[in-house]
């Protein structure tokens, strides 16, 4: 476990909606530490960025502080040789609300798909976890008006991803089908 | 400028040989912005991680809270479709005090570096700035009992970087001839 208890419990009760967010980092939490251990991958999740106002000194301890919002994305780390970064999102609803994409993070996207990195996100919608690959929510982006993207897109367009108790979330399975197809076959170079 | 000056300040004051430590900080906030302006990579500096003991859930304000110790490097991102990764240390010594760099973090140095990704320290001693890339600070560790690394060594291994008005602390420049030596040709494959 890379986070103690009290920022789960934090996290969730700011936010109303994040309940399902914070389990499914935990499954993202068991899944990067079993890469780690497999020696597999290297990706962390970045510490939630936190505006600090007060310190008391003596004691090192922070008095007063106000989280931010992150400007990349959550989790990023090394693959293979590949750089490699995604956020994870959540949606009650049977669409996912582009609202939860701050513009920072699409312009961030972008970097990093222009620069030959392995970016996306991984959604859960209708209790499935889909991987959909940055290329594909820029292309949404970049031909739609749409203020969410349907289920319907990001089922097509992404690839799924099967709960395992043993392996947590394996989305490395789906990043194997992608470098070999985009990135080992040249598509992307 | 990614942080407020709030935290700069808080920053130093609680570590006290850390005042050169925030300047150097500042310097790659600015070096790094730079770098993204110019979209010439994209490296950002990661949130320090924060323990969170205590919320008033009605304001959204952290009460308590603690600094915590990195187990990554502070600053990591993609450079030429390269997995960069490093961490900025100062030391006002004439040696640099291997104290500085956490087990965790040495550990994670060397899985980096097995993974082929570029990843180094950036040390400011007497007043200079050095690039020590991983391979070289893994091997003086695997090579000696000392708990510092003497400043002739890195002098002779470390690739010096001189401060520009312009460009900041320009690491990218040694980290080109390194790529074109050690990545491109080969070496490391």
């Amino acid at each position: 476990m890379l986070y103690p208890n009290n920022i789960k419990k934090t996290y969730t009760k700011i936010n109303n909606h994040a309940n399902r967010g914070m389990d499914l980092e935990y499954l993202l939490n068991i899944t990067n530490d079993n890469y780690i251990d497999k020696k597999r991958a290297y990706i962390y999740k970045k510490p939630t960025p936190i505006g600090i106002v007060k310190v008391n000194y003596a004691k090192a301890k922070i008095e007063e502080a106000y989280f931010q919002k992150p400007s990349t994305l959550d989790y990023n780390g090394i693959y293979k040789g590949y750089y490699i970064e995604f956020d994870a999102k959540v949606t009650q609803k049977d669409y996912f609300p582009l609202v939860n994409v701050s513009s920072h993070q699409i312009e961030h996207i972008r970097h990093i798909y222009e620069e030959k990195g392995i970016v996306f996100l991984l959604i859960m919608i209708k209790d499935e976890y889909y991987v959909l690959m940055g290329k594909d929510f820029l292309d949404f982006l970049d031909n739609n008006k749409r203020k969410s993207i349907p289920y319907s897109y990001i089922k097509d367009k992404g690839y799924e991803i099967k709960y395992n108790f043993s392996k947590g979330l394996d989305y490395l399975e789906v990043i194997d089908r992608i470098i070999e197809v985009d990135y080992e076959k040249g598509k992307i170079s």
